[in-house]
């Protein structure tokens, strides 16, 4: 198909110009509505492509799909498949959208296909196993370091040599639209003799880009960057949510915990590698040379805006930090090489992230931990508003979206309301 | 019934006297042999009592359960019962199995209920969500501070006042007899200048219990130690596979990764939290006073003797240590409770680990990290052998019980073969 060209695609459905749903995104979801039960669909302009309509109306009989395969409550069994499958389900949704393709457009079944988006609540994607958040940006970890380490040597010795990264909670990743309690836990800063409890101070977001895995592999086995990408199923917006107070206090020596793993919200709409080769660009110059295993042949980089919003309760949305995949040191290749180098077996469904993903100007910053220099500087928003870290009542929403050549597509938001703590 | 008396049970079935299995016990597992499909038995002796076998005879009917519970690969949804009705299966099975008691003895079904151990294959008991690994015994955390980092500061500030813990890899929880490759990695030594790349040399075990939760809790609540058992549904031994020189090159400040997640081996039969009741000790003076969330007015401490075999291949088993799961600071109750206080959720099904369990001597250390003081010291076994690390094709064997007043119970074993790096 179209993917990777910039042939124009028309189609029937109304799709405004600022719409992420455009004909070449087509990405997946599940969702249900007061009338419908879980099930998968597309999204494109404001609607829903119902999949499990369009297959029990023959038009995917020459796949031989099993039954009900549309009707599950998330994506892991449709992406088991295999990239074939889901590939050509997505060819042939594509292929019946376009403006001169009568099939579904005169179809007397096109009202029950067509689903308003508005109307549907959309859930978590995809069963999660195992996830992975990374630390792959190098202005987040140098940003880190020097605020929580030692600012004339942020960045550890390991960092240019492997994609670091650790293991977070599957169990509190939501979709986007959830609310979250504001964490309770642990605390102390140096002044303090002992630590303290309560609500966290320092709520923060944390920018970032999930990628879903699509196929297995066994214990043991290792996957190159060459084949990465057939382990790629697609790619979703992820907001790592973070207590900072919480995690500066426990995360020696064994990593992020508590400060981390109340909550992660994920935007729904599962937008495919195939929409996003269009996008990809040259990655960083890696100096110095990282080991075989990491290297790459080709570019596994995109171009994809990504942006911030912080709305008080009541008040109007302002835009806090507006960022860039591209901003990222290692690449999704080097990411999923890295993680089964050992031998560690992967399951269709995982969950891989990038971590808060930070440019080189203030305004790039992936977190507020970065953007308020730890609280340092308040972040002035609209409406006479400033903000040090996240409040109860703010609503925090992500963005993403790519533009080229007259081709665009983006992944919708990640919206996530802040309830003070239970 | 009689799980924390000392009352004498006896039973019809042949139970050994040093059998881990006995009346007392009867831990759940999942098991298949050549003519059975998965399905869920209860250990006594060198039998398997299948208990769908016991509900097709009607031996559950007054119980209501939902058909085909014990034809399950998994114990989820029968974990998900409830600990009313799990324990009342159990007892349901101890009162069956009772000397005096004919029905199931007597019952011309008793050939096709109790199958040959021997012949089962033992199968993962639970599908983990997530695993949550601690670092609770103060001798390991001391140890591994002393080795890894600063020996006058081996124990970081936050260590006394919280279950340290971080998230591990659900995917490469395997059960015991299942052999696991040697991970590649990289590695890199105060006297490297750029990090190396290859199989592991420093291949570890790390002898730990697990607990296995039995009932959810949703996004925002926590979980009390006063009401923290009725979220324990059992126990397993753990054995948290390591690759030390990978894992001191890239553990900061994330935590560890690759050098824990290629593998961890379970033993496959669930002790039940009822049948450990009667070994329940009196836990350590906790000092600092800990924060009130993690006080606890009842004990929830266990002793339970464990041991660590290195059998080289077409060799003799040597013992290397000799531990007790009592020799913990921090308790279940503790664990689970800090676990949730952020309103971190929990599933069913979820994995919590004790981490390490060192005691005082050297030989009772749980890892060869320690009894080998990172290498510097090989351990001796018996015909002529001697270990600093774990090497290919030697197996580990990991065991644990409990006897007090005439009882015994037991874990069986968690037994993992290393077969050179694929």
């Amino acid at each position: 198909m179209s993917d990777s060209t910039t042939n124009t695609l028309n189609t029937w459905v109304e799709v405004s110009k600022n719409s992420d749903f455009t004909i070449y995104n087509l990405p997946f979801g599940v969702f249900k509505n007061k009338r419908l039960s879980p099930r998968t669909g597309i999204a494109i302009g404001d609607k829903i492509v119902d999949l499990s309509v369009l297959d029990q109306e023959g038009f995917f009989s020459d796949m031989f799909l099993p039954e009900g395969i549309f009707l599950n409550e998330s994506l892991n069994k449709l992406i088991s498949l295999g990239k074939v499958q889901t590939k050509k389900i997505r060819e042939r949704v594509q292929n019946l959208l376009l403006a001169d393709n009568e099939k579904l457009r005169d179809h007397s079944a096109r009202g029950k296909v067509m689903v308003n988006r508005k109307e549907a609540e959309m859930l978590l994607p995809v069963e999660i196993g195992d996830y992975t958040d990374f630390y792959s940006s190098m202005e987040h970890a140098t940003n880190v370091g020097k605020i929580f380490r030692d600012p004339e040597n942020a960045l550890l010795p390991n960092w240019k040599h492997m994609p670091v990264g650790y293991h977070g909670r599957s169990s509190s990743i939501i979709p986007s639209g959830t609310p979250i309690y504001r964490p309770k836990g642990q605390f102390k800063t140096p002044e303090m003799d002992l630590p303290g409890f309560g609500p966290s101070k320092k709520l923060d977001f944390e920018l970032e880009v999930a990628f879903i895995t699509g196929k297995s592999t066994k214990q043991g086995d290792s996957v190159s960057t060459a084949d990465a990408e057939d382990y790629i199923f697609g790619f979703v917006l992820f907001n790592d949510w973070s207590a900072r107070d919480i995690q500066a206090w426990e995360y020696v020596p064994l990593g992020p915990f508590l400060g981390k793993n109340f909550a992660s919200s994920i935007s729904p709409w599962v937008v495919t590698l195939e929409a996003l080769e269009h996008f990809k660009v040259g990655g960083p110059v890696q100096e110095p040379e990282v080991l075989p295993y990491l290297r790459c042949e080709e570019s596994h980089s995109f171009d994809i805006n990504l942006e911030v919003y912080i709305q008080p309760d009541g008040k109007k949305a302002s835009k806090v930090s507006s960022s860039n995949y591209k901003n990222m040191y290692w690449n999704v290749a080097q990411q999923l090489a890295h993680q089964t180098i050992n031998g560690c077996n992967i399951n269709v469904g995982d969950m891989m992230s990038s971590g808060t993903i930070s440019g080189e100007e203030s305004g790039s910053y992936g977190s507020m931990l970065e953007l308020s220099w730890n609280g340092k500087e308040k972040i002035k928003l609209e409406e006479g508003e400033e903000r040090a870290f996240i409040e109860d009542g703010d609503t925090v929403i992500m963005k993403g979206f790519a533009e080229k050549d007259g081709v665009r597509i983006g992944f919708g938001e990640v919206k996530t309301k802040v309830l003070p703590a239970k």
